[in-house]
């Protein structure tokens, strides 16, 4: 299957079918059954890549989930990276920034939370919240948010460099779909901490938002660190696409089962006497 | 069902049965079946704990996992914390220390690797590494680490005054059965990479090591931060009793839903509106 890979300046977000499930044929069970399958595979991907960076052969991925509120965020992290080692995942979630992060530069903590090496970093909200949040309340002046894409883009070809594979996943849902998710947050008194009136504010402002999106879709998907757009109506359909994405990402690092780094038949010997 | 409790001078461990399953009466696949009960209740309970952290009511679980080579730390994480949503673990594995951490106190690297607030903590060896390794191995004299018994009480004491609840967990097997395990190791080339030299080393030392956490249960095991002391012969009775006291040390927290921060009725009109 193939989510939506965003070219810039031809992913239309005011086009976007949010319960559409691009790529995929077959129900939702159908799409459950393969999650579990494809978690294994994902499972052992991560492994190896952990193995190789003990090895010496360090390198990362790192998954960056953006989206609107209430898109399914956590979901993924629970039942997508939720399959894989708990060993292997760095959860770095990005809220509002301390009075000591709005200080530095805004790449600041991000540096601070890139993934281990060997590790899946995941990054629960991202650096690109400074080109949304930043830039619908006016955190900071236009000529400072604008300046923003061409540092993120210089930001990750620089990570991209050393070796790290990026996967951009921006989530979108309808607003009708958005509102049913944020009315069981408050009714289910399991769920009221999840909620927050922000979320009814950023809500009023969502085509603020959304050209804010289309803005990071246009500018901030590159060759080396490409935005996917998946519609997340589907809770299924977007876990999914995501763990595929994650799949295809760490298949293009080939990586194989490190050799022994040290005699194999000596250890056997001495193992065995001992 | 009860692991064994370590109490001070009347835990030894040359009369250990490390293939017995104390406090559990049952067959494997029972033991597998109750695994995957309580996974879904330990994972609820972490929910609480990290719903409660956002509200401002912030503690946190730590989990510390020391024991001999192969004894099944790695399973203990993927198996049982593989239950909890990966965004509420924080994993801290405590290698070799690198040559600035063995310039610090040795708890420093342990302070920097503690849980946030509403995590469980699971390091993968620890602090005790310092009681163990660096005695049998004579990284420093007696005296330092005859002292560091009692740092680490009153590092432990202190983390519990502030609200973290503390299981440590000492995991053994037979000779025969690490002999077993490291072969594995050796024999599959996946796993290769999980064997180090080191390990036979280890083996070879093993009384001076039996003595190190002979001691170490004695001098440790206290009334905040208990140690308890598992047979890991067989990895299912492990696992199912590290969850078992995962789901005790939460149950003392007396953890509830936290109620919302904000006004409900106000919110539900505010969103219905939107």
């Amino acid at each position: 299957m193939h989510a939506l890979r965003a070219i810039p300046g031809a992913c239309s977000l005011a086009d976007l079918d949010t319960a559409g499930t691009p790529g995929f044929v077959g129900s939702k069970s159908d799409a459950l059954r393969l999650l579990q399958a494809r978690g294994k595979h994902l499972h052992t991907l991560q492994e190896k890549l952990y193995a190789n960076a003990v090895s010496g052969n360090g390198r990362s991925v790192l998954l960056v989930l953006q989206g609107m509120d209430a898109a399914g965020k956590g979901g993924i992290i629970r039942h997508v990276l939720g399959m894989v080692n708990p060993e292997g995942i760095d959860h770095a979630p990005f809220g509002v920034p301390s009075s000591e992060e709005r200080l530095h530069h805004f790449l600041w903590r991000v540096h601070k939370a890139l993934p281990r090496l060997g590790h899946i970093g995941v990054f629960d909200r991202s650096h690109y919240e400074d080109v949304l949040v930043a830039r619908v309340r006016k955190l900071v002046p236009e000529a400072v948010w604008q300046g923003r894409y061409h540092e993120i883009n210089e930001f990750e070809r620089q990570l991209a460099g050393q070796g790290m594979v990026i996967v951009k996943v921006a989530m979108f849902i309808s607003l009708q779909e958005q509102k049913q998710r944020l009315l069981q947050r408050l009714r289910d008194p399991h769920k009221n901490w999840k909620y927050s009136p922000r979320d009814v504010d950023d809500r009023l402002q969502w085509p603020h938002y959304r050209d804010a999106y289309q803005a990071l879709l246009d500018r901030t998907s590159t060759e080396v660190a490409p935005w996917y757009v998946i519609p997340c109506d589907h809770k299924w359909y977007s876990r999914i696409a995501v763990a595929e994405l994650l799949i295809a990402a760490l298949e293009t690092m080939d990586l194989t089962w490190p050799p022994a780094q040290y005699d194999l038949q000596k250890e056997i010997t001495r193992l065995q006497r001992s």
